[in-house]
C-alpha cells in the first residue's frame, strides 16, 4: 500500500470503531478528524462528502467481514463444519474486533427508515450474507450432511436470528451464556436439519 | 385521565414515535417541542431533562407492548396456543403500532454502549420480557404440550432471535416472505420440543 492507502485504511479503521460504539451517524468529517489528528480539510479531500465517508465506512467493515468471517470459514470442510466455523467466526467477530461489536447490526436500524446510498449498500451486504449462508448450507444438502427438502433461505434466516439474539444478550445484557446459547441453538437447526 | 396526564400521554405518543424512526437520541425537548408545536419550557415542566423525557419514552412504549403484546396473549389458552399468541402480537407490533416498527430494537444498539438509566431501564425490560417468554413456554411444559426436559431460557433466546431476524427482513429488506419465515422459525421451534 503506498501512503496515501495506509492513511485510509487507518482512517477507515477509526471510523468503523466509532460506528461500532455509537453508529454511523456518529462517523463524520469532524467527529473524524478529531480521533484521527487530521485536518478536517486533509480528509475531506480524502472521502469528500459524510454520505462517502459513510459508504466507504461501510465497505471497509465489510472487507473486514469477508476476511475474518467469511474467507476462513470457506477453508473448512464443506457442509455441517463450515456451518459451525461460520458461527465461531462470526461470534468472535461480534465479541472481539470492534469495540461496540458488529457494526451492521447498529447501522441496520439506524438506517432501516432512510432511504438513501447508505441504506441501498446495507442491503447489498444483508442479501449477500444471507446468500452466502444458505450455499454454505446447501453445501451440506450435497454432502447429505441436510435433507434434500431442508430450506436454506430459511436456515439464513434463523441462522442470523441467532447472531442478533446473541449480540443483544451479550451487549445489552451482558448474559455470560451468550455465546453458548447461540451454540445450542445452532445445534438445534442442525439437527433438525439432519436426513 | 386529567388533562394535564392527557397532554403527558400524547406527547408521549409523539416521543415513541420518533423513537422508532431516528431512535431515542432523537427524542428531545427540543425535538418535540417542534413535534407536538407545544413550549419547550411546558415541556420542561412535564419531563424536567432529555433523559428524564427518554425514560418516560421507554416506559410509555413499554406499557404499549404489555398492553398490545402481552396481555393479549396470556388471554390465549395455557401453552402452545399461548406462546403462537406471542409470536402474532409481537409482529403486529413490529409492523402496525409505530412507524419504524419495535423501537426497542433501535434502542438496545444505540444504548449497549452507553451507560446510565436508560441503559439500566432498557436491561429490565428485555430481562423481564425474556422471563415471560420463558414462563409462558414452562405453562406448555405443565400442559404438556412440550417436553418436560426443554430449555425456557434457551427457548426465550431463540423466540427473541426470530423476532430481531424479522424486524431486519421486513424493514432493511422489505421481505414479503419476513412474517411466514418468522412462523416456520417458530414451528420449528415448537416441533422440536414436543415430548
Amino acid at each position: 500500500m503506498g501512503k496515501g492507502q495506509l492513511t485510509r485504511h487507518a482512517v477507515l479503521d477509526q471510523a468503523a470503531r466509532t460506528a461500532s460504539e455509537v453508529g454511523l451517524r456518529g462517523v463524520t468529517i469532524g467527529s473524524l478528524a478529531d480521533l484521527t489528528h487530521m485536518s478536517k480539510s486533509g480528509l475531506f479531500a480524502h472521502f469528500g462528502s459524510k454520505e462517502s465517508l459513510q459508504l466507504a465506512t461501510v465497505r471497509h467493515a465489510r472487507d473486514q467481514f469477508v476476511n475474518l468471517v467469511i474467507r476462513p470459514a470457506l477453508a473448512a470442510p464443506r457442509g455441517e463444519p463450515r456451518v459451525r466455523a461460520l458461527l465461531e467466526n462470526w461470534l468472535d467477530w461480534d465479541t472481539n474486533v470492534l469495540p461496540g461489536g458488529c457494526l451492521f447490526v447498529a447501522a441496520a436500524v439506524e438506517f432501516d427508515d432512510e432511504p438513501g446510498a447508505v441504506r441501498e449498500e446495507l442491503v447489498r451486504n444483508q442479501v449477500d450474507l444471507d446468500e452466502t449462508i444458505a450455499r454454505v448450507f446447501r453445501g451440506g444438502i450435497s454432502e447429505r450432511h441436510f435433507r434434500d427438502d431442508a430450506d436454506p433461505e430459511q436456515f439464513a434466516f434463523q441462522m442470523h436470528g441467532i447472531l442478533l439474539a446473541f449480540h443483544q444478550h451479550s451487549r445489552l445484557l451482558g448474559d455470560p451464556l451468550a455465546a453458548e446459547r447461540a451454540r445450542r441453538a445452532l445445534n438445534a437447526l442442525l439437527d433438525a436439519a439432519r436426513p
